[in-house]
């Protein structure tokens, strides 16, 4: 992949806190990883690695609100890792950036135990539905592993009592509990409605290694006020605009 | 265990028309039953077989809103399935209720399938937590059988497109998602909400044999008014007061 000024743009986050260069076709960071960045509770002085982490969004989203966090991130396409670290530079943060399969992580990452790990893993079954136009996209957007192997690899790699937070489709849900309940404890689940009274589009999960507290649903957070659909991303409701625009951490 | 006058209730459900009488110690049905009875969308003419039906709680329940069932109910404590016999003379319904394990059900029940399956499993697995005090009581709280094998058997009794929906603590979701994706498809999940903004007390799952649709987080139905703990049971949600006294359907 080319990252030619001709084909990436340089987009705002976090109300233009966080500027990420990223491909103008194939995935597109949006909405969803910086809400994921909110719901993992870091602190300062604690450790971070993304499997998947594309152009850095999630994992950058998250340092700009935390800060003093050691980062690393791994991601399998080349173009997307290269804008990652150009990324990081642009904002000001440190992160070690991986071009590596999930499914092969380098020894510096193998080696490491860490206290958070996060992903938002492809949404999309390996040959299910149409393919999204793009050959990067499709990468990005469809599972060359099974979910249950990125949730294995990332519990394999957190420490003792760390933290694993996952966003996904929430219609995937029986597929990642089943992953999480096999390698982690006190599973918490929070749903992404997008509107009071619809069904959830989107879940974040977490699960803590060898946490043995029983598995929490919380009620769901709703994305857009109103109960109608009306331009999406003009009306968020107050707590969703203040994760994308001000950076703060999800209710 | 003895039903004599001196050892068991009679009590109303559904604003009277529905009358049970059940133990006065040992398990005792309440709410979850009817909860579970409101969520299931049986139509006249229909099948419907509950698996652990202790005194009929759930399937007279369902009875007396939906006209025209044909009733079947397992429970394997004799004194349950006894006074289940009673209350169905008692309130004018038709049921044929077997003393039988679940895990060899009787030859009239593995010869048939079923529009429905409805189940309320125990809420605690083996050698979990305090036994409650009361041998039948145990023994109705307490999973005999896995929660899996309850889904397993329920499922294998379901006609073709016919539905399972069970009632269970929300901290079992993983189990119960793992057990319902393995046997079901269609997937559907209710979470009860004690309160608004709090996590899910009980969630009402559903699949259906055959079903292929992607799962369903449908939003939390929330129990009672107010977000702090007043009297329960005096301050239901108007549409959970519809279903324990009116006999409604849940929304």
């Amino acid at each position: 992949m080319s990252t030619s000024d001709a084909e990436t743009s340089c987009d705002a986050f976090l109300g233009g806190r966080l500027v990420l260069e990223q491909p103008r076709r194939g995935y597109r960071a949006g909405v969803d990883p910086v809400l994921l960045a909110a719901a993992v509770p870091a602190r300062a002085g604690q450790s971070v690695l993304e499997l998947g982490c594309g152009v850095g969004c999630a994992l950058f989203a998250l340092a700009t609100r935390v800060d003093g966090l050691d980062l690393t991130g791994v991601e399998v396409q080349d173009g997307y890792a290269a804008l990652a670290r150009a990324n990081a530079v642009r904002n000001g943060l440190t992160a070690r950036i991986h071009t590596a399969d999930l499914a092969d992580l380098p020894e510096p990452v193998r080696q490491r135990r860490f206290d958070h790990v996060v992903a938002n893993p492809p949404y999309y079954a390996p040959r299910s539905g149409t393919p999204p136009r793009g050959a990067d996209r499709a990468t990005a957007h469809r599972e060359d592993l099974p979910l249950a192997r990125w949730i294995e690899t990332g519990a394999r790699r957190l420490a003792p009592k760390g933290l694993m937070t996952v966003i996904q489709r929430a219609d995937r849900l029986a597929d990642l509990l089943g992953a999480m309940a096999a390698n982690l404890g006190s599973l918490a689940i929070r749903p992404l409605q997008p509107r009071t009274g619809r069904a959830a589009s989107l879940v974040i999960v977490s699960g803590r290694k060898g946490g043995k507290t029983p598995l929490v649903l919380h009620p769901p957070v709703v994305m857009h006020d109103g109960a109608s659909h009306g331009k999406d991303g003009e009306d968020y409701a107050p707590a969703i605009r203040a994760v994308l625009r001000d950076g703060a951490p999800l209710p």
